[in-house]
């Protein structure tokens, strides 16, 4: 069976890569997005297991030391790690995983795994980020300033990724790494094993 | 001006490169066609400049003479070639240039520009390919058998182009050239001098 594609989905905080996600898994089926561990806070709007897996600093770091992790960032005092070993089976499964990370962690994947697929989700501007960010009702002032100056670091950090797809409209946002998607696999390296190209 | 894009489009004889790139054109009308020049015979159905220049084997020869051509190729005891001049005059302009050839001279383009985007359109099978040519009312058998020869060698070199669509419905295979395009817009390098990534 031909493995699935390792798709990362990054960006800074706020720009809408949890949108641009939704939008994705919702049109192809087969792909499934990686839960990450954090250490940082439940929110009352989450679930444990469902948007993240929440755990203590402690076995934050017993999952580094025993390799459990595919990449891992500490961002703005809390870690997010991607647990390596469901994106093995699910890949082996022949699905394509959606893995949405911080900046770091996707420089650590296209390093550790170049084939795997990078797109950096940009907002139109920064005072579009802005708003956004302070559109979140549960984020303070002092928490935003910090996001921005972070989100203008990242903004640096882009042209490593493999594709840059702005979410000005949502829609075209989805669309746009969709083709990304399907270009991929047209790719001729990628595409040549499953033509039979009949007439050989 | 951002110039525009070299987009080539080749395959085997009656594979349908002409039904895709009407499908393109009618999508992007910022989109060029080149209107190669051929030294073949004006069907009844064509017009000249239109669908080619027809031209002589001496104008052809001095043409090559003069490097006037990105690629030519002799193809079945007819020449091919793509003017030049209006094909750098139209990138220039910021116009995305479509070239539609044969394999011998995409693979020409592809030495000579390695930024141009390379697809090879594919038959879904052997078979299909020989109803399709079959289905031309103006190619006999004899005709017919040396193209189908022809075909199985130009498969042996499509791992060589960039990307492989296979023409089974033609919606879908116009739908697949114009992700890779909208993919390639989206690549990092080539996307960043667009965007003003606010904020920096």
């Amino acid at each position: 069976m031909k493995k699935g594609r390792l798709i990362v989905i990054s960006g800074p905080s706020g720009v809408g890569k949890g949108t641009v996600v939704k939008g994705l898994l919702a049109r192809d089926p087969n792909t499934w997005l990686s839960v990450s561990a954090t250490t940082r806070a439940i929110r009352p709007s989450e679930t444990d297991g469902v948007q993240y897996h929440f755990i203590s600093h402690e076995q934050f770091d017993r999952m580094i030391a025993e390799g459990q992790f595919l990449e891992y960032a500490r961002y703005v005092n809390n870690c997010y790690g991607s647990p390596l070993e469901p994106i093995e089976q699910k890949l082996a499964e022949g699905r394509d995983v959606l893995l949405e990370i911080e900046v770091q962690g996707a420089l650590q994947i296209k390093q550790k795994r170049p084939e795997a697929i990078t797109v950096f989700i940009a907002a139109p501007s920064f005072e579009a980020l802005a708003a956004r960010l302070r559109g979140r009702r549960d984020t303070d002032e002092a928490a935003i300033a910090l996001r921005l100056e972070t989100a203008k670091e990242e903004y640096r950090i882009a042209p490593q990724y493999d594709y840059i797809v702005v979410n000005d409209d949502i829609e075209t946002a989805v669309a746009d790494v969709a083709a990304i998607l399907r270009a991929d696999t047209l790719r001729a390296e990628n595409h040549l094993k499953e033509l039979s190209l009949g007439g050989n």
